[in-house]
């Protein structure tokens, strides 16, 4: 019998990439990128000229469709890998990125009528237009007594899937009523694809506050919120929710015949972007955890039981690993933090001596921080450039930098952040130790995982843990194509087990950072200093940084009079 | 009868500066500057290949002798005036500089069998070898119980007279015995032109802890430091104490035939190079403030009462102002720290952008920064680069920056960091309020205060006063000028008393900055949250910053291993 093959497409901000990769043993046979040709619209609408909002980054849902139409065809023609030999497809996709469709599956904003609409489009993930109805469903849920309730986590962000829907229905009645329904966008590619209108757990579970046990939540609760808005998830949010790893559908005649493929094979369910990485990382033990080092970074451990506070997601069960709590957190900027200080903080010498080595900026500054010591600076930094999300779960937590003197030099503020990012997933480690989940094992991934040895030192010294990189430099697309072997099953040349697919198809690269003892017991140091000055910063009667933010507001509102 | 002239000599770090000013008005004629040929010696002594300590900053005598033989013919030679209508010459000088000179003034440096000793070279101010003889001289004040004596105003620093020659005395005892006395420089160029031994009260008050109502601290002071050291002041300071605004002597031939200068002409008591500017700014009155804004500030307030604590120092009477206490305080870096910026952390983008405007790096910054109201940036920063003077008298605090976000620009940090400068500046105003010295009039003087609008108005808003500038861009040469002309005396066509010179000689430029009470109330919160930030930091039971210093000076000790 012929090698089976499976395809994962993997659905970033920026770009989508599809891979096409073995059954047998995950070997990654091509892959094959392509750029959203309208990118992150947060300008302008396409052919307006009306500006959008500041908070707001939408997309252009043609933009996923080609992604499709041209990497796949591709693969297919460099690989030469017969097309009866591919017996399924997973798709992930960054979450909660959602947009209003008719009853045909047709974008609400490639309908005439609608094209001017802002909330015809894709809200992406990071699109903040919902910042009001997110303090709106806050207030609420503290004035109920249900902040607690684990489906809430404490407190909701503006990036849910609810409150996206609340801001439509609260400025575009109009356009609310018309929607036939509200999706994930990767719920949407899946139906697109096999005409199944089932959605996926991942999202729901992660981003709509549904749980297995008692759906989403009641209508009494959107009914405070505006009695028109009570039967929300009834009205817009229809479909049965299918569990992780399983087939939504079959591959379409329409698709099957765009894309090359063979029409009837297996689509998985689709899953949130960083969560396939849990899979393509290789992870199917709770002693392990996995660790996506980029703009922000993305943690997940599993569990045998609930935790959601705190900032950490972990309501239900079966969402990323079948039968396994999977608990998720991380901070809220890593690499944006270090691009923040490249771009802003950086001395033309610095610029003028990374060009005459022929070297980036990052890597001048990456030689220069491995020459220092831990603690050697002086320096310590709260990593709250982009907010906290756990512990404190506050967005209007700020940055700071403590112990700066005029002897101070680039490359120690450099290392100071690195530092502080590892304190940050050391106190997410630590909670998660607090509820009897163990780690022995991170593996990481993601472009600092797999660019920077210096940051990945400082981790294992912080976090006083060895940590190994995952051997595929593409985990997400490679844990959509676990899944989507999952879904055509062994029959099919698939697995059905998530456990023996993924030892079967992910592993490790054999090179493992290792701590240094000495550089741990400085760190230690630190980070004790790390926790009292958050601390010391959150706690205090007078919360300085909410008090600064409270001023650049009031500020800006006079300056707007 | 002709325009009377008198010269003022200001000694500055790395040169020195003579301005022939017109008695009558003030005007000055000219003015002629010298680089010191050894600058800073701070590496290796003069013909010497052994590397000094890393504290170590030492000059050349004959630098400034250089500074005299070259400005003052100059001055003469440009302007014409008759060398018989110049009365007198003041000077002023960096103090604490101090050097060992043997019983004919000549400097032990200059004499072969001591060339190669360290401690036989001036010290300069900011010499920072003695910081263990300052440790132990604090350790003896506290143990004591004599630490708020006001000589020593709660806490010394290494910088004064008492630890550099103690540090003489510990580390080079055969350079110490051969001494025949310390001399500040000042006092060292008046003994050289007059021959006469009598020393400034300005540098043995502030810098030596002489006090008019009961001179140095007694032996049984010097004998806990060391039996041998008991009779310090008696065996290595000699001289009678002049009061300010005196006639120290007169010209002698020799140094006249040098000069091109008259014999006999007055030369008066020299005084501390920040202090002349006090009379050169124009300042007679309670209610005026003295402002010097370079790499570090300066503030002098003028006082009926002594006062002396939380970095103030104002213990005796006299000693920049007949009949007044003068209260001196100021921050540790100003200038200094917005050159750390523009050093360490502005990108290329903003160097090349003032490049092709084709202004300086600090210009394009202070526009950019003009365009920000405050508060705006929600950043806040502690102005502790350099440790802080008052009210913490703590140089192992250190630098803070708060409000730090993912869209934070340099030119908002640079604002920031003149923020924290006024709030600094407005904390020790509030001290001096306290203790009954109300100021309603403040002149600035120095660099920054001619060159930057934007610091200038965000002083006047911060302290929510208005700011002048004195009229003279060289006030301490003005002000030694001044001194001179009342060491000549009203008789020969100078001034008797200090307010008529002052008056006459001295003023304030027409424009004046006024506070923007818009301004000034967004400022008095930040101000607020400046303040309880700063205490949050120096009063909690674990000084981060404390620990921060700590755990460098544990990590660099492990480095020396």
């Amino acid at each position: 019998m012929n090698d089976k093959y499976v395809i994962g497409v993997d659905y970033g901000t920026l770009s989508g990439r599809a891979a096409l990769i073995r059954c047998r043993d995950g070997y990654q046979k091509a892959s094959s990128v392509r750029k959203y040709r309208h990118g992150v619209i947060d300008e302008f609408l396409p052919n307006s000229t009306k500006k959008l909002p500041a908070a707001f980054a939408l997309q252009h849902p043609q933009d996923y469709l080609d992604v499709l139409e041209n990497t796949i065809p591709e693969l297919l023609k460099i690989t030469r890998v017969n097309k009866e030999d591919i017996i399924g497809l997973g798709i992930d996709f960054t979450s909660c990125t959602m947009l209003p469709v008719d009853e045909n599956d047709v974008p609400l904003c490639l309908k005439p009528q609608w094209e001017n609409h802002p909330h015809s489009y894709v809200k992406l993930w990071k699109h903040h237009g919902a910042q009001k109805q997110a303090d709106l469903i806050n207030h609420i849920l503290d004035e109920n007594g249900i902040a607690n309730d684990p489906r809430f986590g404490g407190k909701i962000s503006s990036e849910l899937m609810i409150p996206k829907i609340l801001e439509t229905f609260q400025q575009d009645r109009e356009l609310y009523e018309a929607a036939f329904a509200f999706t994930e966008a990767g719920d949407w590619l899946t139906k697109t694809l096999t005409g199944s209108a089932k959605r996926s757990c991942s999202m729901a579970g992660y981003k709509a506050w549904w749980i297995p046990e008692k759906g989403y939540p009641d209508n009494a609760f959107f009914k405070i919120i505006d009695s028109d808005f009570q039967n929300v998830t009834h009205d817009k949010l229809p479909g049965e929710i299918c569990e992780i790893g399983q087939k939504i559908g079959n591959l379409n005649e329409k698709w099957a015949n765009r894309l090359g493929l063979m029409p009837g094979i297996a689509i998985a369910a689709s899953v949130i972007d960083s969560h396939a990485g849990v899979p393509g990382s290789g992870i199917c033990r709770k002693d392990q955890m996995m660790m996506v080092l980029g703009t922000s970074s993305v943690m997940v451990a599993l569990s045998e039981k609930p935790f959601a506070d705190a900032g950490i997601c972990g309501a239900f069960k079966g969402g990323i690993v079948p039968g396994y709590y999977a608990l998720e957190s991380g901070l809220a900027a890593v690499g944006d933090m270090l691009e923040w200080f490249t771009d802003n903080c950086v001395p033309v010498s610095y610029t003028k001596e990374a060009e005459q080595k022929g070297i980036r900026i990052h890597e001048l500054l990456t030689q220069k921080a491995s020459r220092l010591k831990p603690g050697q600076s002086g320096l310590l930094a709260l990593d709250w450039w982009n907010g906290n999300k756990t512990p404190y779960v506050d967005g209007n937590l700020s940055g700071v930098i403590l112990g700066l003197t005029l002897n101070t030099k680039p490359e120690e503020i450099y290392r100071a952040l690195i530092e502080s990012t590892a304190f940050g997933t050391r106190m997410i480690l630590e909670l998660f130790e607090k509820n009897n989940i163990h780690i022995n094992e991170i593996i990481a991934s993601g472009g600092i995982a797999n660019k920077n040895p210096l940051f990945m030192q400082i981790y294992a010294d912080v976090l006083g843990k060895s940590i190994k990189l995952a051997d595929s430099e593409q985990t997400a697309a490679l844990g959509s194509a676990i899944y989507a072997s999952l879904a055509a099953g062994k029959c099919n040349g698939g697995y059905d087990s998530y456990e023996e697919a993924v030892s079967s198809m992910s592993r490790q690269k054999d090179f493992c950072y290792q701590p240094c003892m000495e550089s741990k017991v400085l760190y230690d140091q630190l980070y004790r200093l790390y926790c009292s000055t958050g601390r010391q910063f959150h706690d205090s009667e007078l919360n300085i940084l909410h008090a600064l933010r409270q001023i650049t507001v009031s500020g800006q509102t006079d300056g707007n009079k």
